[in-house]
């Protein structure tokens, strides 16, 4: 690590710094009344034009004007780190930084810090309150940092909301947004969308000259999430903070600081893709023994709750139910899912294909009427259904090596589970739990906080780090967007928080959302996205109505690599990765975790092709998709080790393929390749296609036709 | 027991039962467009007139009007049970119940019940509702309950407020509330005075002829604690639930019911304290060993941090802490009170002096800035402070027989204290502790919740029952006022709740206060009111300022027996009882725990009189108080076994003393009393008295006077 540092005198009332690689440059100065203001180019154009800074205070003056310069001090990183999983090995970190003390003179020299990080792929920013007489706490009335767009960009956007993360996607301009921002709020559970017109981050752009720009924020802790006010008329976006039960949006305690605001460029899409801006931002991990922190490839006793119909979660037909009833006097509805033979057959399955572990939904009381009532004391996440035999389940998982992975649902009622956790984790450990599946559907308890407020914020992260007091791994669904919090806590393994797989089954997904999902959710961390439905149409099932998944199978192979996570599900039925082995062994050959990443092709709404390196094998997997639109990929090769040849399987859509038509019409070839080799690709209206390449053998290298 | 049940058929739309002794009347009928209503009188006089019930739903049709009954069910109970711990070894339960059933046709037949118990002392009454087709959830706007009383009666009262019990009591008419109600509302910590005008229960009332009513509640489960709207001109009392953060008053499951409403009421001011309605309107302790609850005496550092001066909660002079910095490195304030040379002198003082318990405030960290922030990250409960040696004195204290007891201030963070629980009780049992005194000063955590909301009514149900699996007793301070919880959770042995000693030490309390006390907020259960100050004149400390606690020295000896609880504490320090060692032997005889009581004479605000047999002992004590007025206390010996001797050690004012001059100006003489004898015993101003009875030995009745 260099580090440079160099303190100006006061006199300098503005400040710029620029990126490594000088593409980049930032500058800072006060404007009239002292009001902070920062501004962003990118090769000479203006990114962010100037855009003020700061934060009101609740019963105090606010951090908003009246500021001058008392010092500015600039310094240079460049180190590398490995992250614990992750999708490459090593990850550099190489920034400039400004740090500027603004001092409010009239109010008796209380002092602000703003610390800028300008890296070759963006920007970082946060607002550090250091200790000081006149500052120790305070509450947080709203942050008002500006980004102030060049331009009417392309914007792929989601409605502002203090509950939910899983809207499909909108695609305008930002001048549209007003317009279209009531059919975009359509209907999600417990949903509390922004009054004001409001988006959510990551909020991903394209300009009109072809520059891609993502705002989002980076080690979300003890603060609220942040959304984006945005007036379309001026191009202008600005922070809106989730609020608490009382409408405040932050509790401080100096010294302490804001997260990093973020924000990731370039003129290539791929660059978007490939930053790793936002987890350089986030803290190292104070863990000090990660050992037990690995990636999992899991199948488990849900999808069928989505679409088979003949299995639920609930065990009983009633829809009035009580923590401290005998369950086992409920009249069984006979379609229970979390059963002892059905979760023997989930383990001998996952056991024969090599999956790590099982998901089971369903296996403790109070499913009957878990949802929607604001109920506080709806699960004791220790308790199983009389049909579900916690001893002998894992005593039968162990014997076949296969991990059971515990689901806590907690109906969004965080302060029960809260009292609940030690007993819980315990419970894990006693049974031989490592990995739980975490879910806050519905409405926050306590009553009148948010999913995305301070409050909840710091729930996920307490309930990270118990369990890894535990030794537990953690996949939180419905809770707050991540911010790159992974590499602080790795065992916070990965997050739904948005809309994924299962809605495929509800209404379905629009053919470009996984296009746009890279460049704006999984750019704050890994999603549990649950692919790999081999069934797509939904009609299949007596009772799964007309719906279908609006992909190819092939594009649900692709999804193992375009949607990065050290936690993959293969989510459909077994039964229908037992029809199909041949596009199965895909997924039960892809890696998840990585020595290295290479974004081939990429544009938001449009496509993606990800070649990836297996962590710690000559292994190495493509994946590419495309939304509505057939086209043509273009994979080279040359991340591969020169001079070598490999085997490359290519599974992909056949030609009379599409989402709609012959969906599980799929072809699977075998080529030869080497560093130099390249493959374009067909790709059907929805479809997508994956590669596992591994070293050829003599025989293989005889046999089969070089590329 | 004996249970005669009659079921009435349809067709009687009023319903009247009496109380075993005739003097209660209660009559229920249904006025126009179906509201439900009763009516009570004593001794043909009417208490509550015709007075409406029902509640308001939100976002549902309310259970107010539109009923017809379905049917009317009467029983009779005539039973006797043990409290683990109590003013009485046995307490028979005898009243007749009308069961109410009440059906709105026009809602689908939804159904509502009213259940009426009516004793000899007074009646309960809850609303009831059971899991029916149409009730499963639904959310309380407000509860209708009216208390229309028969006159501008004298009432003793505090403001209603959702967050403190901790006012001045004021005496006025009813008529006369509205106006004094500003200057009633003193500046309490973290207060919220409910903003029409309204009191809190338990409320203590005397009718111009003579008749002593007391409205409360009893078995406050899962529902808020209820204050009294004030309706002065025509003297209608209603029921106020404490909202919760978003502003409703209960999320309420079918099967479920309303705490009892409950009035006690006589001719006899005596009977009202003997009354044990409420204990009998609380549910059968569910735990199954309680060989663990005991009663206890207990001494504490905690008066010094009071008056003293010379020692503090915290360890250094910082005013901006964090649970994860190192607190041996704060600086040191120099006053730290929880040191391991102090707390080793209070446990060889309690030692010797037959004291159970040694309570111990400021030993863990996190008071440098506890109080006044919001905060919810305070305490973590398992921290000591440096010069704190857990193990150490733990062992120094078994070696002595004496137990440290624990102290768990949660600031009002109660989600924190929650979070924390299970670790907290484990380091307990993990270092000897089986006690602990809780404290909720602030602000609660959930933010927007109140002290006395539903939620946070069941927080301290659930530490109460948590601490019971981990075989902890419970001393809850700031909780919302007790309503007989005592009995189904025996180890949740005292609360504060309500203005007690502290207060001595910050304004002082009124002469009247402690006359008051028994009648209202100890109705509810036994409070830890800390009494034994022998030091009142509070200039003694260099410290203390002019402060001075306004009783004799004889009258904080009279406390431990008119206060009832088995959990209490001789709250000077230790160097005041060995200025007066002949007073304090009545602090270390004085039992703790009952066979019998006899409320010897009392009226509110003016004195009491109260007699208790020591549990399992021929030893008797006797207590009695008078306000700022000197009177002549008559005291019977009737309750002494027939035809024996005892030696009465007599514990009074001298002549010469008052709260004001003199205060320790006291007089000990022994007499030979019997079951016939009867004495006139002086109280002075602001005084009180205290008699410890044996049966005399052979010498004394040969060398002491007899009476």
């Amino acid at each position: 690590m260099l580090a440079l540092i160099c303190i100006f005198p006061l006199f300098g009332q503005a400040q710029t710094i620029t990126s490594p690689d000088k593409n980049l440059s930032m500058h800072f100065e006060l404007k009239e009344n002292g009001v902070p203001s920062y501004e962003l180019t990118y090769k000479g154009k203006a990114v962010i034009k100037p855009s003020s800074l700061g934060l009101e205070i609740k019963d105090a003056a606010s951090f908003v004007n009246g500021f001058s310069i008392q010092k500015t001090e600039e310094s240079t990183v460049d180190t590398n780190w490995d992250p614990v999983l992750g999708e490459q090995k090593t990850i550099r970190n190489n920034y400039n930084e400004l740090l500027v003390t603004l001092v409010q003179t009239k109010l008796n020299n209380r002092y602000l810090r703003i610390r800028f990080r300008l890296f070759n792929d963006g920007l970082g920013f946060r607002y550090e309150f250091p200790k000081q007489k006149d500052l120790n706490y305070f509450i947080i009335k709203e942050e008002n940092t500006q980004f102030n767009l060049s331009g009417d960009h392309k914007i792929f956007w989601i409605p502002g909301d203090y509950d939910t993360n899983e809207y499909a996607y909108t695609t305008s301009k930002i001048s549209e947004i007003p317009s279209l921002m009531k059919n975009a709020t359509i209907n999600i559970n417990a949903q509390q969308p922004i009054k004001n017109v409001a988006i959510q981050t990551p909020s991903m752009m394209k300009s009109a000259d072809g520059l891609y720009i993502n705002i989002h924020e980076a080690a979300l802790v003890n603060y609220p999430a942040m959304s984006l006010n945005v007036n379309a008329a001026e191009f202008k976006l600005s922070s809106h903070l989730t609020p608490d039960a009382v409408g405040n949006k932050g509790y401080m305690q100096s010294d302490t600081q804001s997260p990093w605001r973020t924000i990731v460029l370039s003129d290539k899409a791929t660059d978007i893709l490939a930053s790793k801006l936002i987890l350089n931002l986030n803290e190292p991990t104070k863990y000090k023994d990660v050992s037990w922190i690995r990636p999992m490839k899991y199948i488990g006793v849900w999808w069928e709750y989505f679409v088979a119909g003949k299995s639920t979660w609930a065990y009983g037909t009633e829809n009035n139910v009580k923590l401290d009833q005998d369950f086992s006097k409920l009249t069984p509805n006979g379609k229970h899912g979390a059963t002892n033979e059905r979760v023997k057959a989930y383990i001998d399955f996952a056991a024969k294909n090599g999956f790590d572990g099982v998901l089971v939904e369903g296996w403790n009381i109070g499913w009957e009427d878990w949802i929607g009532n604001w109920k506080e004391e709806v699960f004791d996440f220790v308790t199983p259904y009389p049909d579900f035999n916690v001893k002998m389940l894992h005593d039968y998982a162990a014997s076949k090596g296969v991990k059971i992975i515990m689901h806590h649902e907690t109906s969004g009622a965080a302060t029960n589970y809260e009292r609940r956790l030690d007993r819980a984790f315990q419970f894990m450990n006693d049974n031989g739990y490592d990995a739980v599946k975490t879910g806050y559907v519905g409405q926050i308890i306590p009553r009148g906080e948010h999913h995305d407020g301070q409050w909840m914020v710091n729930h996920y992260i307490h309930v990270a780090e118990r369990a890894a007091d535990y030794k537990i791994m953690v996949n939180s669904h419905e809770a707050v967007r991540p911010t790159g919090l992974n590499r602080t806590y790795p065992n916070w393994i990965a997050q739904e928080s948005a809309r994924g797989t299962e809605f495929e089954a509800m209404g379905g997904l629009a053919h470009e959302h996984t296009t746009i999902l890279p460049f704006t959710r999984l750019m704050g961390g890994p999603m549990d996205f649950t692919p790999g439905i081999f069934q797509t149409d939904l009609s299949y099932y007596k009772t799964g109505g007309n719906q279908r998944v609006n992909t190819t199978l092939a594009k649900q192979l692709a999804y193992y690599v375009t949607m990065y996570s050290p936690l993959q599900m293969a989510a459909d039925i077994p039964d229908n990765y037992n029809r199909f082995p041949d596009a199965f062994q895909f997924i039960k050959d892809v890696a998840v975790d990585w020595d290295n990443t290479w974004i081939l092709e990429a544009e938001p709404g449009d496509y993606i092709t990800i070649a990836r390196k297996a962590k710690g094998k000559d292994e190495w997997f493509v994946g590419g998709i495309t939304d509505e639109n057939t086209r043509t990929a273009n994979v080279p090769f040359d991340y591969l080790s020169k001079g070598k040849k490999y085997t490359a399987t290519i599974y992909s859509d056949a030609k009379d393929a599409s989402w709609k038509v012959n969906p599980q019409h799929y072809e699977i070839r075998k080529v030869i390749v080497d560093s130099k080799s390249n493959v374009k690709q067909f790709v059907a209206p929805g479809g997508g296609f994956a590669i596992s390449i591994k070293e050829a053998t003599d025989t293989e290298t005889k046999e089969i036709k070089k590329l």
